[in-house]
């Protein structure tokens, strides 16, 4: 309770983001992550100022310099004069490895840059969770005035493929020699990939990787107006990072002359929407299976086997469904 | 349409499957992995007898030697003229690498094995689809006359590991030198393991490893009165299988003593029933997006940026719970 305490509402964060106070938006984001009435509120508010950032996903294995190659990108993006923001999602695994914290501590060159805000998001426990967060938090960026929001994340699982995909432009990281090439040849991966970045292109190998990549994805022909480019960098020496800069902003150029940017905005908006809906019905059950004594007899019924879990949960639906008009709390945090 | 093909109803199939005919518990499986009404009718009418197998997970990162492991525990647990099945759940993205084809070719020494079942599940996209299809899964083998069902996991995300905890006895599998162990006790992961297996056993480190663990579990001593054993193996030898075998028994022989079981059941059937819904309430959805005009109009003001997508949620919330009291088509398919 010192003077230097800053007290924050939900309604001067509401007026001070937007001026681009940054301790407004990083508790913001917090509130975001946390989700509820508070997060709802803040959205609603800000959500005239959303839709406007160049959003960048940038996925690969655990690795590749996916956080060197995010590090360099910053810095030509600023040399452009534009605000970049970074959300960084853990993975949601221990199992996945990597130097994660290191990772992290590296971008933290940029942190004396006023215009620079990098932000690890937790996991929320769940994939689709961990995804409304993400789209929430892009959100507080954009009405912050950031131009170009950058979207990290480990590509080890579908959920962290769909995060990706909230993305504008997805540039899909590989490295020589991994077996990443073929892997992500054969599942048909590559079509999720607007620009391919062969990074550590000083191992061996790296242009046979990039030069399989190519053919690939000739083969692969959609007929779509956008041809993926394929990129061989070092991230650490800057090499090639111009070059994917430059191919990350024709994409969004081809984007905006075609009709595809409608189209995906439309796919991101009802992916949004579905997840929305799936998570209010989570929680709502979630509160009813605490204080609903009909859901708890429900619950007591399937694990006495009287009740298989479907009927059970056509039983539950009507009743969590008439708890709705929840308010935001609109308290005081500090 | 030639005389060896076999006409399956839902009928036929509910009624063959307990009597452990292997035709139709194929079919059933996927049946329940497409979801909807179908796979709800079978899941309602071969409930009764489900709830009967003893549960295990097998967990870990690509390259331990789950797969081998699980092999070497089919032929162990054969030996005791138990029936056993195999979930193997595939992981979520290309990106986990490991020969994954070659893992479950292995496997197939067991094919000629009337008492051995071994299934790939397909993803569904998203996390909670998955840990459904496989409930209802492990349903089927259990209505057939399963006596143990393993289901296998690579340990690379929340979700997977979610699935995992579907078990009611999980084996958590780490190999020597990896840094896994390190990476798993400090995030906690622990806490998931019941039984610890240091696979390939052979490799230096091994014994250090193990000790690693013991010494952790020690430290996180919850009270709980099952104190979980670390055994160091070597599957492609079988050394150690037999000891992990006893584990577990002695694992389900204790939560069936304790009060552990009914907890563990209770919170099962909680996240089904939470995952069940959540998952009706995207399949509602998606209907509604593609036939009723209300929710497309809420899903064009959310693209004109007149209506934030908590907002929106809201409003398609009644919509879609009105469309509830679909019925099985029960239709025939070959």
């Amino acid at each position: 309770m010192t003077n230097a305490t800053v007290k924050f509402t939900l309604e001067s964060i509401s007026e001070d983001l937007p001026k681009g106070d940054r301790r407004s938006l990083a508790r913001a984001i917090s509130i975001v992550e946390d989700g509820g009435p508070d997060a709802n509120w803040l959205v609603q508010k800000l959500f005239p100022y959303a839709g406007r950032a160049h959003l960048i996903g940038i996925t690969g294995s655990p690795g590749v310099g996916k956080s060197t190659l995010v590090d360099a990108l910053i810095t030509e993006i600023r040399s452009q004069g534009l605000k970049v923001g970074v959300l960084a999602i853990d993975p949601s695994s221990p199992f996945t490895g990597g130097a994660i914290l290191g990772d992290r501590i590296r971008m933290q060159g940029h942190t004396m840059d006023k215009n620079v805000f990098i932000r690890s998001m937790a996991n929320r426990g769940h994939a689709g969770g961990t995804a409304l967060a993400t789209y929430d938090a892009v959100r507080m960026l954009e009405a912050s005035g950031y131009d170009v929001v950058i979207i990290e994340t480990v590509g080890v699982g579908q959920s962290e493929l769909a995060i990706a995909q909230t993305a504008d432009t997805t540039v899909l990281v590989l490295m020589p020699g991994s077996g990443d090439d073929v892997q992500a040849i054969k599942s048909g991966i590559m079509e999720i990939g607007d620009v391919f970045v062969v990074n550590k292109g000083d191992l061996p190998g790296a242009n046979k990787t990039a030069a399989e990549i190519i053919s690939s994805l000739e083969l692969s022909n959609t007929g779509s107006p956008w041809k993926p480019p394929v990129h061989v960098t070092n991230a650490e020496t800057n090499d090639g990072i111009e070059e994917v800069w430059q191919s990350i902003r024709k994409h969004k150029e081809k984007l905006e002359e075609s009709d595809l940017l409608q189209a995906r905005r439309k796919s991101k908006v009802q992916a949004e929407l579905i997840e929305l809906v799936a998570e209010m019905a989570r929680n709502n059950l979630k509160e009813s299976l605490e204080h609903s004594p009909q859901v708890q007899k429900v619950l007591e019924q399937m694990l006495k086997h009287q009740l298989d879990p479907h009927s059970a949960a056509n039983k539950v639906i009507e009743d969590i469904f008439q708890t709705n008009d929840r308010q935001p709390s609109n308290k005081v945090s500090t």
